[in-house]
């Protein structure tokens, strides 16, 4: 699945891996160079936020639907008989990743019209399938009949997803929540070896413009800033050595 | 391709038919009851305009993906050992819409980050694969040469499906360009039987809230109104009996 870029730099710490991780700026998709300027993205227009995150939402799709073509290439290539079983493997593996995909973004980038509140069961379902491609393995320490109104159910998927990210070489995402009467406070606790935010998850959560990274790796956290944002909440996070706590606290 | 509900009835025309195509209120995926009241979607905010464009693109998604899904099984199936063919035939459609999908709504709704500006050919391969699944026939009356900056190359993707979409049972969707020093003028011609727009496609298009029709009807006019007002251009469109003329001019 490539919801994140593994092979991006960790430029939040840079400091302290001095000999790795430069960015070689070879990736074509995704240039530093052709992103806007600091300046413009912080006054972000309504149609910018929306080109980022479906811009993102496409480059996440063509790779498996890429990947299910080019199965079928395979499948009618009279030379390659003795794949055929590859093809067919290759082909499910992308169709899963793909309404994974697809399952995901609904509730967590989208309106997700159809359903007015989400279980902790059917936000798990949803959370396990992305997390079955990453190396991080989800603690989902929330009971199953839980109902999390649309804005919290967004929060906590893309609380998720960014807890996976930050796992590169794996470790635990564990994601808890409580309910007072003041309201609902989510919490991603992520463990591991390299736990870290890059730097453009840390200007994204922080509500501020993308810098010289990439725009990729800015938006999802940004989003995540966003939809606290809509929901009159406030988000927090601290970075420690191979540890990272995120906390979203939404009113009741 | 679900780019559009051909079961939504005609609202904007409803007095011309009178015996049918009254919406019975069974589309459970987009129910207007669930749909925020007028005053709140014209003050629309970054967030719910993101959210309402990613909830249409899953919408789109989710059908090819699951037919894939469907394909697999029926593949697996033993008892189903004389379907395989068409298992792999609907495998290969699906895929292929989904391809289509994709490629799509980087250019009309993504910032396709990739490239910046598109020839003629390459918005009319984009734009002939998906016509390739709709009723209405697509005349693409623009040299391939044509260079189209990225604002213009979403505005007439959007020009041309709403164009398509305005055909529900077929007729000629004809796309021209003339370019002056002022700047750029695109056309969408639709002529065919009952070719109309939507009550809500006229709402988006005019960057008028939703009233009591589908979002799903309203979003991608929309989302026109907005490619546009964010360009600084202007667009108007006609309405005639069997014929629709939408205008989009854009500064040079």
């Amino acid at each position: 699945m490539s919801m994140d870029d593994l092979s991006t730099p960790n430029l939040t710490r840079a400091e302290n891996t001095p000999a790795a991780h430069v960015d070689s700026g070879s990736s074509s998709a995704e240039t530093p160079a052709v992103e806007a300027p600091a300046a413009e993205t912080l006054d972000m227009s309504p149609h910018d936020l929306a080109t980022q995150l479906v811009g993102k939402l496409c480059h996440d799709f063509i790779s498996p639907a890429g990947a299910i073509m080019s199965g079928l290439d395979l499948l009618e290539d009279p030379s390659a008989q003795d794949m055929k079983q590859e093809a067919l493997n290759l082909i499910a593996a992308s169709a899963k990743k793909m309404v994974t995909l697809v399952h995901f973004a609904r509730v967590a980038f989208g309106a997700a019209s159809s359903s007015e509140a989400f279980s902790g069961a059917q936000l798990e379902k949803i959370l396990g399938d992305v997390f079955s491609t990453m190396r991080a393995e989800l603690v989902f320490a929330i009971p199953g009949d839980t109902l999390f109104q649309k804005p919290a159910a967004r929060a906590l998927l893309n609380l998720g997803l960014l807890a996976g990210n930050s796992l590169p070489t794996g470790g635990k995402a564990t994601l808890t929540v409580e309910s007072t009467d003041d309201g609902l406070t989510l919490t991603a606790d992520a463990a591991g070896p390299r736990a870290r935010l890059k730097a453009e998850a840390v200007e994204g959560l922080k509500g501020l413009p993308l810098g010289d990274g990439l725009n990729g790796q800015w938006i999802q956290p940004h989003w995540l800033w966003s939809t606290v944002q809509e929901a009159r909440g406030t988000l927090d996070f601290t970075v420690e050595p191979d540890h990272l706590v995120l906390t979203v606290k939404l009113p009741a």
